[in-house]
């Protein structure tokens, strides 16, 4: 059953409006409610990891796998953190470097702190970790 | 003369919508309406800096007075921009510590350069521009 | 053949070494070197997405795969884009959320375009751009 | 008394130490150690934030000083958190537009509460904080 959609009133300068639809057009926004709602949801997603509810994260991370012993030590992390990784996929970009991103979901506090063991590992020349949501709590 | 405000609906699921209300109320804004103008403006202050349009911009700063030639240095490097600099405030945190802010108006470029040359500077502890705007565009 | 690595002295505070030592210990780096190369790719990787050169990105994608016309507009503009796409990788979070993450390669502005399509798209619930690096160019 | 400074090795590719050492010089620091000192810093910097020690803050705002009641409701809210706001900057930017800086110093959770409710006050245009450091701590 789809959820019940309310509809309000925003009020704004015609100028800022049309700063608006123009910003709108340009991303590729199908209407001004789709953005504002995406707007809405950037913002509480960055309130979930404050309060540490269960999230969802995914870790990029660029190494060459000639890196002594990193590809190693890389599969022994994500199995002792295998309750968190839920899925990890390896991309061959050339001879030398790889990018590995990896999905994880957990306590906030916890994913960060995997994150941080998987970017500080020796070899891996840069990583980033995208604090993302489960989706349950937004619609 | 105040410009025309125009007003139009948004429609979002009443899920979203209350958390939205929840954190219109824990940030303090009047209502709905200048929040999402907010997040309209943010953007759109935002893509300013990319254009390289006149912004403005502030440039924190922390360093201890005791370091050797520091106060000098910055003096002459806001004199040396002085067209760009508008205006600068000093704190003395402690005996030691000074915080300095410093307000700048030009074009992106420039003052993201001038920024980075007193962030740079050897004795600053701390340094971070805040990318804002002349606001002639935005209301 | 393996590059000749370089060493080069660091002064440092005992003070802030000890704060460095700490934080590293946290993070999980295996040394100091290891940590301050991390701190200068980090940088490095920020300055080529500037000069558009070839880069690396991941978006990671949370939305609900019941929502009307949302799985066709995000596999149409995969195959748009399929020169840049490298690859996909679809979990499914529940019964209706789902965490896509692509994996692009392409150049800077092009990817960010790309990336600004799928997360505008409606229904997608939150999308965040990773700006990596094809890695090429960093030891 | 200067504080003793210890010195350590480095161990970098050439390749990399090359980059680092056009990175440098672009944004004008003196040498590598003050280079690799301030990205120690600024990592430092963010953790005080999370472990809410005693901090510094600025905040910037951008406004019409023609704004309805906005100058009385900033003015209130500065004299409600005087404890915490050390000094305000005001500057005017063109006929309507002004630019407004507060230093603040106190318990990182409640800095960040005064800077919600000043930028969130209805006719404010921009608004940011940065978090920043009474120095105490960093040399």
């Amino acid at each position: 059953m789809k959820e019940r959609t309310e509809r309000f009133g925003v009020s704004m300068e015609s100028s800022l409006l049309k700063k608006l639809d123009a910003f709108i057009a340009g991303k590729g926004y199908s209407n001004r409610s789709e953005a504002i709602r995406d707007f809405v949801r950037a913002n509480l997603v960055e309130q979930e990891w404050g309060e540490n509810k269960e999230v969802v994260g995914t870790v990029t991370l660029i190494y060459d796998h000639h890196a002594l012993e990193l590809p190693k030590k890389l599969t022994d992390l994500q199995h002792h953190f295998h309750k968190e990784i839920i899925s990890t996929t390896h991309i061959h970009l050339d001879e030398h470097n790889c990018l590995e991103i990896l999905a994880l979901k957990g306590q906030g506090a916890r994913v960060k702190k995997i994150a941080d063991r998987l970017i500080a590992a020796k070899g891996v020349k840069h990583g980033k970790l995208v604090m993302s949501t489960t989706g349950k709590e937004l619609v």
